[in-house]
């Protein structure tokens, strides 16, 4: 079976070939399967939500993501082993932990420092193609792990903060935790969090979204409903739902939400009944 | 040989990859062909169009096409087998069946209903990696086509409307079926049928298309002119061409013809001697 | 080992998949390894710029490349053979032979000429689908080199114009070769014409770069510092770099510094000590 290396960056559509280039000269059988080249710039959040959806649906295999905005800078590049099997690598800066511990957990992380395993000339600011793709391709052939360089304490990588939200007596507070690309917008939380707040969420119940005002944003409030799917309700009408990863969600039915609202990363939320 | 699968979606960058994992999954020898995953976002009809141009072309496979308003309502999913031995697999919405009838005809048609062949839990608005994704796996990895669910009749089909051009003495009267990415515009129809409305098509024969006013649009009238390709006429100016498909089109020689013209789908022309 | 084709084009998202499905009908078990698709359209200069940067880290392999403004006219679609083993495709309009070279040299340019190697029906259009896929699925096969066409000139292949710096006492004159996608902006020249002309580069050295007045775009003067990597200066700040291909680069860390100061394409530029 060929040997798996799955592929994410912010690096837009030309830099990913050449580090694609980097790996299959080194592993020629190697599966890769590109996640997301078009990760926003530099926003390490966006990149590890995208190895959080995409990560857990994945072969056993070498996961590299590369959103590296201190590139050539102190921050280590890492590699994280997991339970399943998996190792992946990239740069220590919060970006990888969260999906790593979603393939079984992270058993052992180590710091990327064995030159063998990298070009042979290393710039100041393309990483991606001197030293991971090349410790990518490395590990795929069967390099082992134990040979990218020494252990680093796995409570000593760098973490994100995790966003949750606040359960009170018929309010749900939280904030938007992703803006998708079609303008759905996810809410750190799921149903049974704003079921706690304010009771059960039956089909076309009745809901209101306050954002406050923010960064010169006016305050919005939208009047929405629980619904399953995006075809129950009208053509541009919005909903409230449990998206595919169980979070809650609001979308607009062949619409963009957000677009539509002014909303953006990290606007805070009350949900509570019309 | 690698089994074959193709793939289409309006998912944009980020989403198709959880799909490719699922099927890698299921069949880890599966030679995966992204056709295209910027369909604009729910339209069928571009999907369509695009599955048409592309699929003629593919290696006998399995070819999976999810451009799906309907998720999670009553469109059913659906499997056609093609004469040359596809599988075409998608929604029942209109997308799939004018491409699968391109590959030797549809001899059987199938709705997805084998739970055993989707991911344990479906989620409400992400069919592609919870139902069409393992599908597709499971029948590249050899499982046979009759067990992905019961027959359904191929009559009944949903179809999108097929746009005719109309042949008349001296003119041709069609409209616009697709805007392409760089502003080539296609019409219905082929210059069979433009010769036959205004006699034989010379290079350099001149040519008006008048587009009436429609929508807020003001009416357009283009002079241009028959040739064979974009380098014939000077940069920037247009010319009316077989395209490579053998459809009548509107193109500037590296130009965007529709964006200066103001022009979009199902926009009505007239097509006449200048 | 799985043949090697690499493919750049400025198709966009749809049409690259039609020249795949062709490679692979022809060599079902070839490794396409797409190279980018979103080069600006019709900018042969682009196109040849992205090879440049990422054909020497590619296997050796078929490689193709369709910029092609004139395709349908009396351009020469040609093969060329490096001393690496590989063979690179596509239009002969300087697009190729930059990259080529970069490959151990060219030996050897034939035109394609074989229609036993085109599809059977070749298209004014779309030349891409039509003559440069099939060459490079026949050849990944292992049709011959030798069969594609005659023997072309070498000396006689069409080159882009070569843009150098002018070195002069405590000023280095140049030009933008490169826009990157993010807003990174290349100038012709390299760290050590720059230090010929005003002496040796520590991090953290003043410089001042000035774009003179151009087409109705006003002087701009930027002050700047030489650094090793974009971390090394504030969020948003700019610095003068060697980039990862060794050419100097004018960048902002996590902004766009084309877009901040006007700059395009060929805009010249005075670099001199603060």
């Amino acid at each position: 079976m060929r040997p798996v290396i799955t592929f994410l960056t912010d690096f837009g559509p030309a830099a990913p070939a050449v580090c694609r280039g980097v790996m299959f000269r080194i592993c020629p059988d190697a599966n890769i399967i590109d996640i997301n080249h078009q990760v926003p710039r530099y926003s390490i959040r966006d990149g590890a939500a995208s190895l959080v959806f995409a990560l857990p649906h994945m072969p056993v295999g070498i996961h590299v993501a590369v959103v590296d905005p201190g590139v050539g800078t102190e921050r280590l590049p890492v590699a994280l082993r997991t339970a399943r099997g998996d190792v992946v690598i990239g740069p220590d800066n919060g970006l990888l932990i969260e999906a790593a511990e979603r393939l079984g957990g992270i058993e052992e992380a180590r710091a990327l420092e064995n030159r063998d395993l990298m070009l042979p000339v290393i710039s100041q600011s393309f990483h991606g193609r001197d030293i991971f793709a090349p410790m990518a391709g490395h590990l795929a052939a069967g390099v082992p792990f134990s040979e990218v360089g020494p252990t680093v304490a796995i409570d000593k990588l760098v973490r994100l903060p995790v966003i949750r939200p606040t359960i009170a007596e018929g309010m749900l507070t939280s904030s938007i935790v992703n803006v998708l690309i079609y303008g759905n917008v996810t809410f750190a939380g799921t149903p049974a969090d704003l079921e706690a707040a304010i009771g059960p969420l039956q089909p076309g119940r009745a809901l209101v979204l306050e954002f406050p005002a923010q960064d010169g944003a006016p305050p919005v409030e939208e009047r929405t409903v629980w619904e399953r799917t995006f075809g129950r309700v009208p053509l541009g009408s919005s909903l409230l739902m449990s998206d595919s990863e169980g979070h809650l969600s609001l979308a607009d039915n062949q619409g963009d939400a957000a677009r539509r609202l002014g909303l953006t990363l990290d606007r805070p939320v009350r949900i509570r009944p019309a």
